[in-house]
């Protein structure tokens, strides 16, 4: 009876510490998983278009939101959540007039791509396991000299995508 | 000395209606030629993004121009005149904000597409024979049912693209 106690004792105290080790491991994990991606997704620029978009105000842009085939396929076949590997990217300019188009129009109305801005170039990257702790979605920005922004900015991404979360995080969506 | 005179009248002659023919040949050509496209080029939608642009006024759309590979090697090599094959295509949709992005963003700035617009779908075909009459470019535009638009419509196309004639009449410049 007592070898018995001892025993269950040993089988208790092993699950526990198997359960803690799972418990801190899985929380070591999600304090170390990056929350953003460091390198340009090679060929972004060949991929196919997903929407445009306008943003007024301080960001004064026109952008294009492009999908490689994995997020094209995905958006096509109305896929929820996104599939590992889908990578959005989100190209913008600078709004501005054009002026020769205006002048063949013959009325002020038309706004084209201008200058590339501060963060001209951003992508969402879908691998569950690296970006646990941001809903499976690793966040970058990056510069016209191709440099990444800091970690910093990209802590301000996670939270505003989660209003999105129906639709696994992901705002834009596909222009027919 | 006759026979060589009248030798002379009959290559002269020759020569004439050759000149006449040809002359009739071009002529009839040109008004014989079609200034616009009255099928979808398939497979527009894969591909690749040359630019984005915004209309205000009646036009009211945000849209996305795309070239096909012929399209975009040209743009990229920036080569002038475009060659044989090039087709561009603008797709729009009504200029509309999103009430989701703008709560997102804490403030009125976001704008997206919206419904597609009656002549959602337009292209330029390069084509120098078959649109000689129209600068080398055929011109199309399509409904939401993907119905061509009557030809008195594309014979505005030609005299407005005149303003790009120093850049093979194409308005739209390549983003980068």
């Amino acid at each position: 009876m007592k070898r018995f106690t001892l025993s269950l004792l040993a089988v208790a105290f092993l699950a526990g510490f198997v359960a803690f080790t799972a418990f801190a491991s899985r929380h070591a994990d999600q304090e170390g998983t990056p929350i953003f991606v460091t390198k340009i997704p090679p060929g972004y620029r060949e991929w196919r278009l997903v929407s445009v978009a306008h943003e007024e105000g301080e960001l004064n842009d026109i952008r294009a939101i492009l999908g490689n085939d994995v997020a094209i396929k995905a958006y096509r076949e109305r896929k929820l959540p996104f599939p590992e590997g889908t990578i959005i990217a989100r190209i913008a300019w600078r709004h501005v007039p054009s002026e020769e188009n205006n002048r063949a129009f013959g009325r002020e109305q038309s706004f084209v791509p201008g200058e590339q801005p501060p963060w001209y170039l951003q992508f969402m990257v879908k691998d569950s396991r690296t970006y646990a702790a941001t809903g499976g979605w690793g966040y970058s920005q990056f510069d016209k000299d191709s440099k990444p922004g800091p970690e910093s900015d990209m802590k301000t991404c996670f939270p505003c995508h989660q209003a999105a979360k129906d639709r696994d995080f992901v705002f834009t969506r596909y222009a027919p």
